[in-house]
Parts: structure tokens; sequence; C-alpha cells
């Protein structure tokens, strides 16, 4: 038993080596509408003609109670700076791959060529502009040739008797991890704003789009009027 | 769509105007086993043999975290007093019947006689006795007499004008209120430890037990788990 | 030791039975710009030139994580339906007078004539008006004639031997209770974004608006930068 | 004005490049008392002969919310791997040192020879064991060669242009970071039980029995009846 249909897709790849997988949920705008209606002690079975409208105000009006009342648990593998920033949304629950009981596996993130990007600008308010084809080649070419070193290094310490734990000291921020990660819609429309945005840094905003995906199938109504309103979270 | 079986009861009946009525969940054991076993990249389709084992040692050593990702949705009528009790717990959703703009139904608490008790002890070890039989009815008598007298004075103030969130100052605590709660079994359980307790008012530990009773049928093992370490809260 | 001067106001009254106290504060503009500037490694001893820019930035920015690295203490005395609201906000902690082991004393609201009102408009965009003043007058004395008879119908209760936890039931909302609140200026402009607001009850506005009296002289940028942004919390 | 005497130690060494630094603290053993005691509706200027005994009840029953009236803001230095289990503890604040605009400085923890341990055991029940002396010196040889060609790559990178927060991947787990903590003592007594134990990892135990140390001196019969409920935060 699950809240997912078995035609939907339900993971998404990213990066090679990452995925954004929606393990379960229990979400829908009708959850909205009952939450809100609940101040008139009114519930309805379905969505009808004034329900739209009703997600509207309260979006608009930052009433953000009422899109607490469902569920998304998502499997997630990505790179360790991008689970960084994404472990600060406290109003969540995160599980995640240990490195101290565990040795984690050789996967890393490279960017692809239009990805390597010089950031312009001051703070407040920068920017990020490709570089030309011969720095992102070399930049891809020293991204895999440290990355095979560290994981050798990594490697022939724990092969000397070295703790797991201390050993992965010598991991960088572009191995994979993985994590379950669940969340409400307020949660994770407050998510979405700060990180499916231009101001985010473009690996989190890739994983942030694919979980902006699954939102948009099982709330469509409510995902809808957060776009319409300049996706100001409620 | 939902994941609750149509076969299952979803609704039990508390106090005459009462009910918990469990709306819809995503819960499972199995959520708590992947949550946990992502620790070491390991996933599974179902509970094994050594999986109620895990939950246990969670359990007892009071790791927490594995017991968030699922979502139970509550829809819940009760006395306010009941009510006041049960928003102190901050890790989970409200959404509440107002007050201000929708004029509250006539419907209060009245204890059932032999739910008519004295409170004797001292701070810290209290505990409560039925009193005997004439003072239930006269206490039971009392409460109608008081609930119909302010029920007519709320209506007669709002009849000549005046503000709903203003005559409602008049209410007693004893009225009911409806609310939905969403919340996950680690929360979940803080509440039980707290609210199906010997310590608890006795109205709200019936409560209580009911949201116990659709816990227990969600995940069997963790509720096994939680009452076998002795109610302690992971 | 203490974080408020003894030169400085530490209560300030409302509606002859309420107060709100600022017992503690440990709360500064400075406090906002370092935890803002440790993204630069950077750390000041006092607010400089920019640093108020600075934390208007971080307030238009909707960047809310420095302004909660600080804490006032609050202690307030509030009718039940002040309290009721005040309670929703979970991002902060919460002590409360109790009618189970305590006999509330019989100190109620009763609202000014100027304070009572009629509701007008629709749901989405109500107003409220006063009432003539023979209404305002018919109504206090319905609320003070309520009040006493409901005093004594729970004194009465309590005489006979009924636990004051079940006697309250017959308490109404306009009883005064005590709390202890400890919050963040993030969740306190929070608080104020809702409290302090017309949509308000003029109930809770007035308590706001106190609160509002003591975050302003703590933090007298910010909240001149919170009023300026609209008084939309980051 | 702080609510920390200049007589005091402010700030705790630690692994050469770290330190755990008392920033400001609004907390008292008092706090807990008033908190509790508003229950009865009573408020005491300072502590008397039964309030000891009251707060090791507090902690025994684990009545928790009269431990949140407090705060503590720490300013941290510590080697991302300690900053990754600290930020799991979401019911405080951070801001932390960045690294898409900010360059990090080339600081990285060393183990000390007798830190270099080996992990034996099975999952669930895991100890650490020194290495012998040569494997010691082997480890951290390999610790300081790895590091320096990282900030060498990493430099690098960013003089071809490479934005910082693309750079950083190759940066290992052991570098340093800096971030400011804001906590209350029951949060904080979580995060005692679970990073001042046995079973924590030995660097960021070190860490936590710094922040321990200030707790004691701001709040000492508070650490006291933790120390004596077991630990076991309420």
């Amino acid at each position: 038993m699950t809240g997912i249909e078995a035609s939907e897709p339900h993971q998404i790849e990213l990066f090679e080596h990452g995925f954004v997988r929606l393990d379960d949920a229990m979400a829908s705008d009708l959850s909205v509408v009952n939450s809100a209606r609940v101040s008139f002690a009114v519930r309805k079975e379905a969505m009808g003609d004034k329900d739209a409208g009703l997600i509207r105000f309260l979006m608009r009006e930052r009433h953000g109670s009422p899109f607490e009342h469902n569920s998304f648990r998502f499997h997630i593998r990505a790179p360790i700076f991008v689970a960084r920033e994404w472990f600060r949304h406290r109003f969540s629950s995160f599980n995640e791959e240990s490195g101290r009981y565990h040795q984690l596996e050789g996967d890393f993130y490279i960017p692809e060529p239009e990805a390597v990007r010089s950031q312009v600008g001051k703070p407040g308010s920068y920017s990020f502009e490709p570089v030309d084809p011969a720095l992102a080649d070399d930049t891809i070419a020293t991204f895999e040739r440290v990355y095979k070193e560290l994981y050798a290094e990594y490697q022939a310490l724990m092969d000397k008797g070295v703790a797991k734990e201390l050993a992965r000291a010598l991991l960088p921020f572009g191995v994979f991890t993985q994590f379950y990660w669940t969340v409400n819609a307020r949660s994770l429309m407050n998510f979405l704003s700060l990180r499916n945005a231009v101001a985010a840094q473009y690996e989190i905003r890739a994983y942030a789009d694919a979980v902006e995906t699954f939102f948009s199938q099982k709330m469509p109504v409510t995902h809808r009027s957060f776009v319409d309103s300049g996706r100001t979270p409620p």
C-alpha cells in the first residue's frame, strides 16, 4: 500500500550517480482545502468549484498551516556539498548514509563541461558564467584525477587498519551520499523557493527541480498557486 | 487514493459529540527499517527476519530519527480543555475550527457519572478517585444547566450584534472544537507517552488511547516495541 | 545578571489584570550582523557604518537565519482566548499556569466600551465596527454577571469535592492565565506580522503591540528594517 | 551588555585550529524554577531551598519544557565532519562560513598520534582502539600530504577562474569551518546526551565536552541533575 500509482514515474536520475526517488506520499490538494475549511466546520469529499480559489487565497495571504497536512518521503542520492545545503532545512526529517560505520562507495560528482563556471559580480549580486571549453576540460580532468587519488588514499588507510570514521576526513565534498527526506508541502515550498531559484547553486537547483516535478504531480493546484504567487512560500 | 483500506475502521467515537478519525496515513514499519538501513546504503522491499529486532534496537537505544519518515492525519472533535493540552505538541501540524468567524455549535462535554472525580494527594503525586453517586449526579446537572445558560448568553449577544470573536469569551472550556492534526510516529509516541498515561487527565487519555489504536494498526512492530520499552519515546 | 538595564521599563499593563513583562533578553542588532558575516569568516565587536544596510538587505531578501541568534523571555498574563492564539506559534517555548493542579483566580476580561464591536463583511475581508453605547453597556454588564456566576459555580463544585481539572470545564475563555514565552527575533517577527496586524483580534493585537515595544528597544535596527519591509517576516 | 562576566573564561581551544567560544548567554537555574512554578502562579527572585529538588524532579520525570527558557550563543570552529553531525540538531539555530562566496582557509584537522584509531566490533557495539605508533605516524603524514595537495588543487582551480562553489568539491571533510550556534538547555542536553557520550566520534565528543563546561557554569544545578539522571535529556 502506497500513495504512488504504479503507472507514475518514481525516480529522476541526475549527474550520473544521483537520483531523486519519491518513495511514498500522502498528499493532495483536497487536504489543503479540508484543513482550511475546518475553520468553518466544513469537510468535503472532493475538490469543488471554489476550492482552487481558496488555495490561491491561502497562498497569497500566506496562511501557511493548511499546507502542512501532507507528507512526501523522498530517497535521494547526491554529492555531499548538495546534501550539506539540504540538511539546513530543519522542518523535515532526514536519515543519511553513514561514513562512520560503512565504507562510502567511490562515486563522485564530475560536472558536465557546460556546468564548469566562473563566479562574477560581488556579494549580494553574484552570477555565474560558463568558462571556455579548454578550462572546462582541464577542470573535469582535475576532478577525475583528484577523486581517484583520494579514494585510493581513503582505501589504503582503511586497509592499514585506520577507522573509517577517521579515514573519511580525506574524502572530498564531491563524494555521493544518500538519504531519506520526509517533508510537508509548506516546508517543501520553502525549500523550492530557496533551492530552485536563480541564486541557488546549479547542482542543488537540479535536485530541487526534480523534487518540484513530484510536488506538481501530487498537488497540482497548490503547485500552480505557488508559481503564480511568485514562488513566495506561504 | 489513500493509505487507508476501505475495510479498516476509520473513526472512534468518544464522549457523545467527539471522535478521532484517521483521515489518511503514510505509515509502515518498513519505513523505519529503510531509513535506518540507509546508514549502510541498504534498502528493502519488505520486512525481513531481523527487522523487528532492528526496530526494537532503535527504540531501546533512542535512535529516534528513523521513526519520523511517516505521517498520520487525524480529524478530531474534542472539548477545548482537551484541545488546549493537545496543541502544546509543537512537532506536528494543526488547523482548528474558528470561533472568530464561525458560530460554535452548542455541543459540550458532560462527564459520565463514573468520570466525576476528586483529586487527592499533593503536587507531584496526585491521584483521582470517583465521587459518591449523589455528587456525580449533582455535578452532571450543574454542567448541563450552566452550559445551556451560557450558550443562550452567547447566542443573545450575537443576536444583538456583538461580534462572535468577543461573544465567545463567555463560552466554557467544555465546548467542543474540531481540528486536523498531522504528526509522525516519533512525535506521536511522545504524545502517547504523556497523554495515554496515568498522570494524564482522564478525558485526553481517552482520546490518546483512540489515537494509539490507529497507530498500532499501521505500525504494529513499532507500536509493540514502544510498549515493550516502557512507553519511553525514542 | 540579566540582559535588562535597571533603568528600562520592564512591564506594560493591559486590560486591568493583564501584562507583558520582559523577564530577560539576549538580543542585539550586532548578533544579526555577526551571524551573517560569519559566512565570510568576519566578526565585529560593534555595529559599523554598513551594518544597518546589511540588516536591511537580509530582511528584504528574506535571509532569516541570522535573526535567530537571540532570545527574549516574556512573562505574560492574558485572557485564555488570547493565549489560545499565542500558543499556535510553535517555534518558541511556553510554560503556563495550570488549571489541573491549581485553582484559577477569578480575574476575567471585560472589554472597554469602545472595544465592544460588531463584525461586518464576509469571509476573507471582515472588519469590525464599534456598537452603539447602549449595547456596549449591556454587553459589559452581561460579561460581569456571567463571569461572577461562573466563578461561583466553579468554586461550588470544588467545595463539594470535584477535581479542579473537571470543574474548570465551566470556566469561560475570558478568564486570565499567565505564561512564560521564550522566542527569537525571527519567530517574534512572524508573530508580530500576524498578531500586530489589522486582521488580528483586537485583544491579542494589544498584547502584540506591547511585545513589539520591547523588541524595538532591544533590536532597533532590526525592528526598523522589519517595519520598512512592510512587516514581512524574513 | 552581555550575560557573560568579564572574569569568566569565554573560549576553549581544540585541535590546533578549533575553538568553542561562548558568545553570549541568557541562562540560569532560576529560569527553570520560575517557568515550572508558573503552573501554580508563583514567581521567585532567587533560588530557594526546595528549588534544586524541583529541578531534579523535572529532570527525572522528563518534564522538559521548563528547560527551554534560556539561550546559549556559541561561536565554534571545527572540522566539517564534526559540523556535519552538529547540524543534525534541528531545534537550534545555525549560521556558517560559506564556501560558495568565500575562499576557505587552508586549516585542516590532523589527529594527535593517540587519536589515530582502529574500529573493532560490529554494528550496534563498535569500539575504537589506538593503533601502533608507526601506523599513527604514517596516518598523520598521509593527512598532512593529502591536505596540502588538495588545497593546492583548490587554489589552482580558482586561480584559473573556476567558481569557488565548484572548486570546493575537491576539499576534504577535514577542513575547518566556523559557525554560530544558538540553543536552549533542553536541546543542549539532548546534544550532550548523544555527542558527549561513549558512542560519539572522538572529535565531536571533545567539542561537546567544551560545550558542557560552559553549560555547567551557567546552569550548575540543572547540569548536576542532568548528570545524576544518567544524562537522559528531559
